[in-house]
């Protein structure tokens, strides 16, 4: 598959500058770009990079349109028409219609006919797949599931009984959906079970990486708003919501009866206790642990970065000394004379 | 199904109060409750709900039984009656006996008849299924495994080699039983890996969520107690032992060797390294790291709250500075007189 | 299967002390083992228990020669010695050349007859299994795969599409490897998905936990060199490369870009973030969360250790206060006279 710089404007706008009748085979980054690759510069950082590219097409801002002689493709988002660039040279495979004869469909089930089934998987009684829907070796849908047009499961995921997923999803391999939450009651000595008798409902465009876990609600149901991408190896709890167009990186987990905003960013490895509140537009950092609601939009951290060790000893004695520290202060305080005017 | 409250007290206990006769068709939280819902009220803190909730009847604590004006029923945990009767208008469904045609089980296995084995799974020689035990689908269980009467595994759970689970478990998908422990020995500058040829070895009564893993052991068991429960993505390292009834909360880990008391309540993401006692009743705050044993019950904690970005940077410099401001304290004791008394 | 200490030292190597003819049937702990029983010393701390221990024979280092009274083998690595020992009495099985009926294999995969794929396994189009590989039951290859000679994959291992993997490795279930980088570009409000079009190259020797996860590259591979080990539940964003021999406990995680060097050991649950290089021969404390590059080989630690509840609600609070008493240091700093000399 090649494209001309022009076939690539015609099809996804932007300005073309340069040689724009020259075959171009594929995207790559400015390090690793050949003439006929090619690249793009969304950050600034790398901006000193440009000038030793051999791509042979480069997507840049507005600002960088005259910093390089390379022809190039002038963008108000590089990074976008970036993504947009690969999706053009890699398109996605569109579903193979048809039910793998390994499959284990229920009489009961609704397979719509443009739908791809794999091999060794089973689906349930009552569960509707859409159009163009691509469910990968080994899944294992259960009953009563519903999963909408042009979603895609990878190999190996599981979804519960009475799930129900949007049109266009991408769901990783090895995430389960709808496993029972974590509610337990304290009987004497021993814990009863709570018996999870909500599910989980995923809106339209939603990504969820591999080996992610989104526990189904113990009445009401989990709630995965349209547009969230969740990373690898989340834990979202039972009865959590994620807005809309929240992100959230690889190991984040929020515990459950947790409600997040809409256009959220949560770092890799966030933790969120539960029954909290996280406003639109909230911003928490790698590694933070958020203990409280957050009502105002806005960047919240809490990491402390790691050092050398033996600075970290140090560090670590410092702050179980504060206790003393405080108390010198306080007898300096004392020994010192009244002080007159402040 | 539809129980009326004299039917629900006359199966599950506690005190009646108010219209007994009408029937009731689930159970449903204080906010989304109808007329034809039970609903419970648990936690005082949402007390001031009871006057505004639709349902058609409540489950409350003794001190909350004149409070209400709905009909209720009078427990002394309301939390732990409203487990059972979700329970109860919710019944697992037994295990469907029989061997699904496409599972895989090898001739030297014994599958007791009130077993349910599901599509692709596979089952080694030597392993023994008891009676209404229920096995999802895509399941994989070892050779030599043990499990015990109406333990229930969910799909694309594995069980390694030699591992024995007792009855009345949940294994939720993606679990995994009995990978080797991470063993390894330096030699030069390569690692040597050390064959893990302990089990594990799980109670009665355990539950273990989605995508957990627990390790064999090196040469002894790991060993998980009766009546554990082990949220989602929880790591158990080779020869860990968890005490009976103990709760871990999602995406908690404990490293090799440790051993965890009875009683105890780990928090969600919390952090137990390597070798380690932990007393009986203690409870781990979430996202606290534990790098000593811990004699004494108790709760213990270690994680700061996240806080505003630039506020949390202020910290972070602080928390450098000590040195300095500890230093800064020094020279002032050394400019002050010399104390006489105190 | 018996040894003695004379078959041993002719296998393994090392000096046989005392008896050597008497048959040992295995490896065991100093505190379990019995008479029939090899041991080992390897941690100084364990020397009391040498005297009290029922084992037939111990392994120690040079140090210890005389130290025991029972048959013993001296190694001058009695931890990696111990290692062998065990695979010696636990020779891992060979590969049962074969494709389970089950399987669906690609007619344009090419799998070597000494390979044995189990049952529910399937094999993309142009993948290439090598000879003595294993590939346990429902485990998912994709197209244009490559697995080197004598690699394992235990059951319910998922390799997307494009990912190659070296020889001797060892892959436990639930891994996921290749599935899709977390790329994505803004555009207003929405999220648009990067295809991730690179892949995950894995070296020999690679051992790779249960439910771990390692992304394909963006546009150029994720790599993972020769030798590296990686216990369970470990993320590995995508472009990332660790450096030959390094070693990663549970729960780690790697996000996308960063480059850790060779023979570094990254402690469990450790967080390192994306675009960053860390040097040869770091060791990383478990729980630490890794912010910036590291340019020296060293340790490096970044926790803070939990502590009773109260004692650490002081701690937090004090750190909070930090502010107040610097500004009390400054305080008494202005009423002091002004220091003559120092």
């Amino acid at each position: 598959m090649a494209f001309t710089l022009r076939e690539i404007v015609a099809r996804l706008g932007g300005e073309a500058v340069g040689e724009v009748a020259a075959p171009l085979t594929g995207v790559a980054t400015l390090d690793s770009a050949g003439p006929s690759h090619l690249t793009f510069l969304a950050n600034p950082r790398y901006r000193s990079r440009l000038a030793g590219t051999r791509a042979g097409a480069v997507i840049v801002g507005p600002r960088d349109r005259d910093a390089a002689t390379v022809p190039r493709i002038v963008s108000d988002n590089p990074y976008a028409y970036y993504a947009k660039a690969v999706a053009l040279f890699h398109p996605e495979a569109p579903a193979s219609p048809g039910v793998h004869p390994s499959a284990q469909v229920d009489a009961g089930a609704i397979v719509d006919a443009g739908a791809e089934i794999g091999p060794f998987v089973s689906v349930g009684a009552g569960s509707r797949i859409g159009a163009g829907v691509r469910i990968g070796a080994g899944c294992v849908i259960g009953a009563n599931v519903t999963i909408g047009e042009r979603t895609r499961l990878h190999p190996r995921v599981t979804v519960y009984d009475g799930c129900r997923l949007g049109a266009r999803c991408i769901v990783h391999s090895g995430a389960v959906i709808g496993a029972d939450g974590f509610g337990m009651a304290r009987e004497g000595e021993r814990w009863v079970k709570i018996p999870q008798v909500g599910a989980v409902r995923i809106g339209d465009d939603v990504e969820i990486g591999a080996n992610t876990t989104i526990d189904r609600g113990a009445l009401d149901d989990t709630v995965i708003e349209d547009g969230v991408k969740l990373d690898n190896q989340i834990q979202i709890g039972h009865n959590v919501r994620i807005g809309a167009h929240t992100a959230m990186a690889g190991c984040a987990a929020v515990a459950g009866s947790t409600r997040i905003g809409r256009h959220c960013a949560i770092g890799g490895a966030a933790r969120i206790i539960g029954h909290l509140t996280i406003a639109d537009h909230v911003t928490i950092s790698a590694a933070a642990v958020v203990t409280k609601s957050i009502t105002r939009a806005g960047t919240y951290a809490g990491t402390l970065p790691s050092a050398p060790s033996r600075e970290w000893a140090k560090t670590v004695a410092r702050l179980r000394s504060l206790d003393r520290l405080t108390k010198r202060i306080r007898d300096l305080e004392k020994r010192l004379p009244v002080k007159r005017k402040r």
